[in-house]
């Protein structure tokens, strides 16, 4: 089985680091590819660059030249999951929509914990378009930028704690999601230091992902995410060089 | 890893159809155990014998044996769930819940192809509590009780196919869940005449049960799911004699 | 009129209370009989145990061997109410229910008081399901359990009287429930202390169920309370010795 | 105890048959006074003349010149019961709401069938603020003006009994609510022909109103039903001629 | 264009102004009519006294002898917008709803500032019953009165400025309507101060209220605000002497 | 005041009728700017298209070289409007919403008539986002292309007139919005014939934006829409050359 792993921004590194929590926790016949977007930006914190980040996706997934048997795109509360699901009959799973369908298993209410406050409202809006809000008892921000949570894993763990104990005492959440790439491996010390389940996106989606080729499950294409019809279009797939960063 | 997956009703024969489609999707390494319970009724229809299914099925979990590394209750939009959870901390997969959340990565909407009519309300109750009914297309019932759709595929088929095709064409369902054990085989039929991903619920829960214990997560029990309090119980467990049919 | 209350836990001198108290506000043709279930726990505190109470209220009121004209199950937030329903024609009185419906009439929000916090969930969920709970600003938890509000007054007349100040300030509650039979007797108090109505859930259900038998008005036989269809039980009704406690 | 009944149009023979309706059921030692509006319409199918009312029946009841222990306002969807709760401290019933409250008590789902298609929104509108919206499964209209309900006994119990026909086939409703006084008297033959529960409104509310005046609860002062302050009025309270149809 | 538009209370000092405010934004060619009704308060804080406003103004606007091209009714919150529509078929527009719906363009969530807590649950229905609330953060009161507001500016500025803080740091608002014809001038002091963009109804109103006209756009006629069916008025248009405030 | 008119496709002829449309409603000082994006299809009907309509546009406007006052994106249901707020700071309008919004002010509720089926679902995630749906009766597919829509004006008329006839009597809409730019000129067949209002979009966006650069209001920054933090970003803006349709 292979699944493609998106990241949604061009940072390379970034890539690298999702691929290797992804390989971490798929069955053993399961080869994780990462896809790096040529369009978009460095890190991913608002609707102009989660924009830019759909449409780089979809280029590189569209171009990509092997087979696959699902994709992952690995990013909070962003667009671009839908024009997959267009182009595509393999199943596309949104790693916020995979972590809150987990979290959702394991206790009455969760609260995603994400990097600054304007990402907020993306990752709300994602879940309502999911229809997995009802449940979601807060989205809270740590106020570090995806840049300042791995430059300093000590200020991340601390930041993300405080929200995590907000979220369990004040709105009542009794499952955290982590909802930032760059906060693997707090995971564990969360779940030490506060007794919770505490969810990652990519290891959920991964899990989800084979699960459905398992069950040999594909995106239906009755209505919503029925292909696209053959019409001209200008610029696509786009072509640019690829980043190097 | 060891997974108790729970028959609702009386009806070992029941149990044993349900153990094997539970055993033909999960991993290797997976024991699935059938559980029947001793108090109940033979069928599952309504309320008061789903609500004797939640004691009857915790008080048979209860009293297995033998460490287990997640349990599965297979009814559909039965009571019991939230009880199980908080006298366990392994994960508690209900199959419609299971279902549902494997529904939705599918397609925008999806509906429920259910028995009688009675057990829509229990159904869409089900999905309320869980917070999964946002994207539910409808549940409908095929109107042949469990019993009647094991005695006749053929009717069964045409019934289920039906409800189906509606939910498709009027209620804007791009996939369908089938929301009775007694309807397993038909996936592919539907599938294949509609055109639409089919969900099975114990498939779904049992690769949905064997992620979260890959994963190493386990109930909250910071609140709702919280162990219960040491208190004077009377007729705990419960004391019957085995059904013998 | 007869009217069967029945007391969720097996603590008989908690049902005696409760009969008591519906008996000061009954109509004087009214008989009052309090059941005690011989399956369950001294105290409902949780799902576990409010699954018991369901199945040990419904084994007790079936083997009721006179005529009655209405069911009250005075529990909080308790499973059961529908299962009652199916199996009798006679109007079935949930006294959470009793008392949100009543709340209602009197301010245009309220909020109860209830008892552990691991019991809110459970209200909330009744609440919802009954199609009450919009009009609800909060449920919130004393921090007492049931045998601590009963062991000392003053205390639970404190504990109570600061989350229903709370619940008025914060919450923007008009009305205070008071969601636990050992708070009965606090209704003056804080009536008088907040100068807010107190809606008590016993003698809500009473005068609701009265009403209800006036008017000849009877359960809907029609979908979800349908009788239930004859077929195989096993264990039912219960045949467990009486508890005595 | 002296409850007030107050009609919501200026038809003395209305107020009469309400009267003679709600004494038919309240309990002996009760008193119901009709209330006729100066101000207002002959019937009331819409929102201007139930602005009408509302004002109408404000200043009848601000200048009812003896004590009384409850108020009701019998109208359908009509504006006003936050008013009159605002200048009294009794408990203020509107029908529509002790109509749908009762048959919440009955069945899972009701619908009200009412007059003209244009008061639909009316009705739905009130319950929606009364927050008891959520079990309603549809208010369908008869097609029939209060007048013609009046005029032809046999041609509206047809139209009455065809909507709620498919009220319960179509909408899945399992109790039915008249949503006109004109229609009372059709609740046995309903009854009797769909063997649903039929609710009346103005039934309902005095068995409400008469409970809370025994339980000594009234209307929450505390915030949205303050009483007003103290200011300037002009016009007030109304000076016309009593209506002489 | 003649735009007639309605003062909720009976102080003709405050239309005056609301007329000079809407004058200001005005497009050249479009006269600014101020109407004060003859029935009501000198202020209108609470449901008795906006149902009096609505039946006040709709008296007033009735017998206006000339003709017009929309309708603005200024008060927030207030009864009686559904009845002009049905008695009119040019546009009316509430200011509340001007506000709101202008607020959404500019921001995800904005909050609404009113004067006293009594009016906040007036606010909340009119938005509700409007379905403009699913973006409201908040309705917030100053704890000024509409008299204290006028009486003195610095505390009214101070008042407002501070729940315009609460409502953006704790309610996550990024747009503040203010909720009272008072408050006006305040607009630019906290769009300086706060750095939020600040909507006043009036204004609002009549831009949304001349562009209707400018499209040729009317009140919709079919159902909910259908012409009132011909029948017997008591009491109606109202003949008070006008007020002498 | 110069306002720049965006088209989702490459088409350049249907920007030109845009132009026309809003030019024909738009003040005299009001110049028009249509833009074309060079990223895209020639029409757009679903989520992929609208994805690279979103970049697409954001491109150009990012590289517009005068100054404007306010952005029209004239699509319906497409993604983009989130990012042209975060990168600017004049008001930004989506003519779904400008629509939605003009709908609700002459009637209670909306329907909008829209292309081809699979685009009923973005229309409706939009209106859901911007928190307008409550009063939609329904989203409603003409069956058509956009191509076929121009291609044929009477059967276009046709079959937009039969699912606006639909909407009213079966969905009960009291305003149709016309949900496609092809569609212009409809709107007084539709009018005439059945009786209601029609909305169209692009009329509707202008008189908003010229609106809101009357009151002076702009796009909040505070937190959603806040500007993009600087950090690198690869392939922007877009280097395509012109499209020649």
């Amino acid at each position: 089985m292979r699944i493609l792993i998106a990241n949604v921004n061009t940072t390379r590194s970034m890539t690298e680091m999702i691929v290797a929590i992804a390989q971490s926790v798929a069955p053993p016949d399961t080869e994780i590819i990462g896809i790096t977007p040529d369009l978009g930006a460095e890190s991913v914190e608002g609707n102009f660059e989660s924009y830019l980040a759909a449409v780089g996706v979809m280029s590189k997934i569209t171009t990509y030249n092997q087979s696959f048997d699902a994709v992952i795109q690995a990013g909070y509360g962003e667009h671009g999951r839908e024009g997959l699901q267009e182009l595509l009959d393999v199943p596309v799973i949104d790693i916020t929509e995979a972590a809150a369908s987990t979290a959702m298993f394991l206790g009455r209410r969760y609260s995603v914990i994400t990097t600054l406050d304007r990402t907020v409202p993306l990752i709300e809006d994602r879940l309502v378009l999911a229809g997995l809000n009802e449940r979601c008892a807060s989205v809270r921000a740590s106020g570090l930028a995806v840049s300042q949570l791995e430059a300093d894993s000590k200020v991340a763990a601390k930041a993300v704690l405080r929200q995590a104990t907000l979220a369990i005492e004040e709105d009542r959440a009794e499952v955290i999601v982590l909802g930032c790439g760059g906060m693997a491996g707090l995971d564990r010390t969360i779940q030490d230091r506060l007794g919770v389940p505490v969810v990652d996106g990519v290891t959920s989606a991964v899990l989800i992902a084979t699960s459905l080729v398992r069950l040999g499950l594909k995106t239906s294409k009755v209505r919503t995410y029925a292909t696209p019809l053959t019409k001209s279009l200008s610029g696509w797939p786009l072509q640019l060089s690829p980043t190097d960063n």
